[in-house]
């Protein structure tokens, strides 16, 4: 059995408890017989897999939230449900945070993934096309553009988490997941997490 | 004499007290044949102005700012000149923000500016194209898409701004200076600030 992710910018693959990635055009494993279980937030994506594997399966019908959040992507449904308590950051094309408590989600919010700021910036002007430094520091005060528009991204990521983590536990995934995990002490990334969630579906369906 | 401070969506117009804004094409007051003074960080504004008035003078080789900071834009010099001490935001297309002390640049970061937020959102998915409410509560979880970026926008943005500012004095400038002034209790809002600082620099050459 292979589980499938498709995000706004990839395909993630699950499979025998190894992950890994692949750009959103023909995926590798579709030679491959297994069956294969997906989720998707991305429209072209599904239909990229479905185009070479017809046969795939859609969980997403069979993931079930308690929560009051309208219109919450699958990705995040699947994720909240590998967690009964704590605080869910998946830092990937965007950074959405969900609050679990008591195996209920209590909502959540959204920013730009660091690549978005990035091209965010650069939209707004040439001088402002700059990469984001991740080593900059939050603690001195930027003295040129570049370090003022990673300071800017990083800072304002950083401060919205704390201010939503506080003292709950936190678990971190997607792409910039463990960058993000490293300014909180009692993180935990996993890498994994929204596969978890596909896999306690897959259970309950059982 | 009419000041005028081309942005990177709108030329900015002072004129005996008065201030108005106009998109980046033929400025009203080409024909007044009162002297411009002028600084800039659009290149093609320069030149729209340049084009209809080469007489317009620009102001940014006068203005002088204490900074260790390589490449502030001119804007951010002048409203920078304007203020003695505090934090200074310029909440336009970007966000810029710059501390003061005793007359000396200390440093500053820049965030994208609400427009740019509202559109980085949309380039990330189909699914986040909506606006920014600019009345999100900052105090309840979201329980929808739009107050879930309404809310990573405004957050994230208030409490970065929070963090510079701490017990400083604060003055807001900018199309959206009002509105995150509000969120700042002693806060003062000036949308005269560059003009200011370049009113400044022209008494020093005076």
């Amino acid at each position: 059995m292979i589980l499938c992710d498709i995000g706004n910018s990839f395909f993630h693959f699950y499979r025998s408890g190894r992950i890994w990635k692949e750009p959103l055009k023909r995926p590798s494993i579709v030679d491959i017989s297994e069956q294969i279980l997906f989720i998707s937030v991305n429209e072209k994506g599904t239909e990229k897999l479905k185009f070479y594997r017809p046969d795939a399966i859609d969980l997403a019908p069979f993931l079930k939230l308690d929560t009051l959040y309208t219109g919450l992507g699958v990705d995040r449904v699947a994720a909240c449900m590998a967690i009964e308590d704590g605080v869910i950051v998946d830092a990937g094309s965007a950074i959405t945070v969900d609050i679990m408590q008591k195996g209920i989600h209590l909502g959540g919010f959204i920013l730009p993934g660091l690549n978005a700021y990035k091209d965010c910036y650069a939209s707004i002007s040439k001088a402002l096309k700059k990469d984001i430094a991740p080593n900059i520091s939050l603690h001195c005060l930027p003295q040129s553009t570049e370090e003022a528009i990673s300071y800017g991204t990083i800072k304002s990521v950083v401060l919205t988490l704390e201010d939503a983590v506080k003292t709950k536990n936190s678990y971190f995934t997607g792409g910039d997941g463990k960058f993000f995990s490293k300014f909180f002490e009692k993180s935990i990334y996993d890498e994994t997490l929204v596969f978890k969630g596909m896999q306690k579906a897959i259970e309950q369906i059982r």
